[in-house]
């Protein structure tokens, strides 16, 4: 595969982000060990930077994140790509709109990836990131593209920025990998809000114009000049 | 505007304080990413320094800081100011006494925050900061006074520094930002301290008479000297 | 008060090491903004070394120590003594085995301590370290001897070097200040864990004879050459 | 007893090596003040390495790490073995395959320990690392090898590597003790996030066939290479 000049730069410089963006996981208590990893689609071509295989946080800098293109075949890399590959390749195929994608393993949105029911959008903060309900996608077994439509169909439907792959654990998407870090990091501290409210008792929900004018003004006031970092 | 010599030594100074008070809300666990801010009054001008919107922790300092007057209006800054800045100005425009604002999303509060109760005194550290239950204030949504307003109609019936905004999170005040940050932490402790109490059963009120006993005499033990840092 | 010179040099040294143990409350959290006390009685005189009044932890050095007599009088230092001075003087001149006390607030020993009923023995943990339950103290005021007093006839049934004073928190007792921070990590470590179990079902109970076993051979095996550092 | 400059050799080696995984235990939130350890077999001899007791983490280097052989008796070391020595030492005599063992009282482990059932299998990730659900031994006092029976009987049944000693807390086991203390790290998470779950509902069950689809996998992809720090 022959790259051109300008891809080559943009290339090195997504190596860099996308390697200290995964130093936000573990900041933030979404991921232990190795697991966890963040992507970037390398615009103006085929080609998406992910995370390698299991390798320690430590020695994640930007010569040891891999290249591949949207099938998750290796382009360029001294490791094998993450296991999650085949996802968020199968993710950038068919959202075109999508830069970044993450995925961890974070305690409470995994803990309601296992009851099969969204979670419920009680939080301002909730509306204002994901416009409603955090939504739950199907059970999957890694392997083929099971997980990665399961990822697509359920986002299609949805305003949310995040799904919760059934019994795995939540996918998030953004516009460039730094935004899907940002709505992998809201998103855990969403259900963790809303589990800690829900055993103290019933939550009260949220209107849907409520939630609808919430969600409208975040995108336009916070979107018209890149602030995706509102909340503040 | 013109800003005397004396009022320009103040705001420099404020924002320095401001800026450094921030670290105090990531170092507690009371915000993740940019949310959650603080500000504080300006005396002897109509003006407030607040953090600016959609700016990192990491570059929060004296200069990032943006100065505007009591309705919101930009007045010093590089930067837009926090969304919450009407909000901020409400409250300092009725309620003279108070000298610092904050307002995070910390989850025990902000879970509370979803119950339509006030979190029960049942701490002694509760009727010491708080005298009190802390209430919840109205649901609202930003954009106009609604919430400056409903957190001071619900403070001005109250001894708490702290009120919940319902389905939103905690609003605390102080006579300045440290105080305000301080009344921020402590809201956090006692929510959580609350919440795990209610999860092992139901925890024994105080007395209404010991609750003003402790409140009475933490105020002025404390207060007279500028200790407002006991509990200890 | 005339200070011999062998008490001066066991004041020097107990000042440094009552500022180092403090930096182990808030490394554990145990302890929010200045929050919580350790203390250590100075051997061969009726003197203690404890904590001065809203000081914050990153300015606790040896110097910012106070010395009080048995009764609570300042003797030495440059700020007031920690407003849990009476309880903690007290405590010393009752139980003479008792060189350091330390309170905290901390989070799940505090729940605890409001429902009226000790943290059952369902750990080996707790079972060598406090030989039983967990034991609950009177509801006090500060302000007179009602703390010490509470604190006092708590411990004196019990083997626990903890005591969860109702609605206000966590007492700790030790040979020395290192001993008692021990058991203030300890006991705020298996108030979470029990309470962590009480949520999925009901913890299965240690017999008796088997915690009085447990106990024994702890006090014996760590007790016998100063290893109280044990449970590894 | 006679050591050859080989297993000389790999004894410096292990000591460094255990010494810095120690390190791990309270960065990944496992152990509080001295408790918790790893040790790791020696291979071509009948040793193993382990940490000493009572020994603060901030102090656990190469050479603070004791040698005894698989009946528990000191070999080498300046310090008396963990009191864990004999479980472990149980360990590495009748499984053959185990290179290293970590034990902790991490909370969630111990919490769900106490139950009397095992850990219900219903995250990919549990299937992946542990093959099912995480099982519960028996309950067992120290001083004889009632802890070490009780681990290798369990643990002989399954495919997971940890196993929750009743009312006392985890033992995981590896190929080698980085093995071992990802098994503590892992274990603790999924305890922790089964528990969160729990406590939001019913946990849906995933298909035994899916459960060995998932662990044959992880086993054949990350084994093969010595990749066994997958999930990512």
């Amino acid at each position: 595969m022959t790259i051109s000049q300008q891809i080559r730069s943009t290339i090195d410089s997504l190596r860099a982000q996308v390697a200290e963006l995964h130093a936000e996981l573990p900041r933030n208590g979404l991921v232990i060990w190795t697991a966890g990893n963040v992507s970037a689609r390398v615009p103006g071509a085929d080609l998406m930077v992910i995370k390698p295989s299991g390798v320690s946080y430590d020695e994640l800098d930007a010569d040891a994140m891999v290249v591949t293109d949207l099938h998750g075949n290796l382009v360029e890399g001294n490791h094998l790509p993450s296991s999650d590959t085949a996802a968020a390749a199968y993710v950038y195929r068919h959202l075109a709109h999508v830069g970044g994608v993450v995925h961890t393993h974070s305690p409470y949105a995994t803990a309601w990836s296992t009851l099969g029911i969204p979670v419920p959008c009680v939080l301002t903060m909730m509306a204002d990131e994901f416009g409603g309900d955090i939504p739950i996608g199907p059970f999957a077994l890694i392997g083929d593209d099971s997980i990665g439509k399961g990822i697509v169909d359920t986002l299609r439907g949805s305003r949310s920025r995040a799904v919760l792959m059934a019994n795995h654990g939540p996918f998030t998407i953004g516009k460039d990998a730094k935004d899907a870090v940002k709505a992998a990091v809201m998103c855990e501290d969403v259900c963790r809000t809303v589990a800690l409210a829900r055993q103290l008792g019933v939550p009260h929900p949220i209107p849907q114009s409520d939630i609808d004018s919430l969600f409208d003004r975040y995108q336009n006031i916070y979107g018209q000049d890149g602030h995706t970092d509102g909340n503040s």
